[in-house]
């Protein structure tokens, strides 16, 4: 699966509304996560705006950008935590390489430690220090698949329609 | 960049000191490693074992298997930090395919949220839980490059010479 898929899919798991695909289109991508909310419930969705200087300008909100270069994410995240109290955030995740500009169009640019990673890692430590960990016990409503946790093994409840049409 | 590489720099600016990559050989996974670490210092190594079954039971000391059919982390994480303390620690993750008695072998399963998302956020959210935070303070020795944390740019400082580039 690709890196932007694992970016969808991590922002979803960890309470994002919505994910915004800019660049290159892909609807593999836009496929797969949507077919992932569909089976696993919330109101998660992914669109596509090729234009991404765009989707920042936009927004209503706080825009926070995450970067190895940015700063320390545990002296700026209680700023961030109070103000998305009230706001609407938007957090920029970019590939390897990433403009310039984007460094000033957002109100902070963060770092999830100095080091390279990933941005699917970044986003994750992101988002569960901002939810200070309550994220994880997110409830997400109209699941047709619902995990039971075990030590050992797999179990799965389907509570989806006996008749449901694939792929709706 | 593949996902494997992301798993793997994500251990290293984490903490891990070591990885074993397992399944099919790709030496420019490894190779990549190898030359992150030669520029960003610290003594992680990337290494390749063909059979993940024998790199698991020869392994000696604690085994986590982070999965989305596991406890949740929040109810063991306690228990492996107070275990880590004392013992080595193997963190096995796989893609989405991952052969059903890897359960058996290992001493834990863990869920980072049982929603589907990334062999890759959740390896990054089970080593800040562990570490408490405290592995994005690590410094790497022997390090080329080393960011200096800014607002809003880059800036690299390369064997000590301050290299700095505007963001926009």
């Amino acid at each position: 699966m690709r890196m932007t898929t694992h970016v969808g899919l991590t922002g979803r798991a960890l309470g994002a509304h919505r994910m915004i695909l800019c660049g290159e289109r892909d609807d593999h991508i836009l496929s797969s996560l949507r077919k992932v909310a569909q089976n696993w419930g919330g109101d998660f969705e992914a669109v596509y705006e090729r234009n991404w200087q765009k989707a920042i300008e936009q927004f209503e909100g706080l825009k926070v950008h995450l970067t190895m270069y940015g700063l320390p994410v545990k002296e700026v995240i209680g700023d961030i935590r109070a103000r998305v109290a009230r706001d609407d955030l938007l957090i920029v995740v970019g590939s390897e390489k990433v403009p310039g500009r984007i460094y000033g169009l957002v109100d902070y640019n963060v770092s999830i430690s100095s080091q390279p990673h990933s941005e699917v890692s970044s986003l994750a430590i992101f988002l569960d220090r901002l939810h200070e960990g309550r994220e994880l016990d997110l409830q997400f409503a109209g699941a047709k698949r619902r995990i039971v946790p075990m030590a050992r093994g797999k179990r799965v409840e389907m509570s989806g329609r006996p008749n449901e049409t694939p792929g709706e």
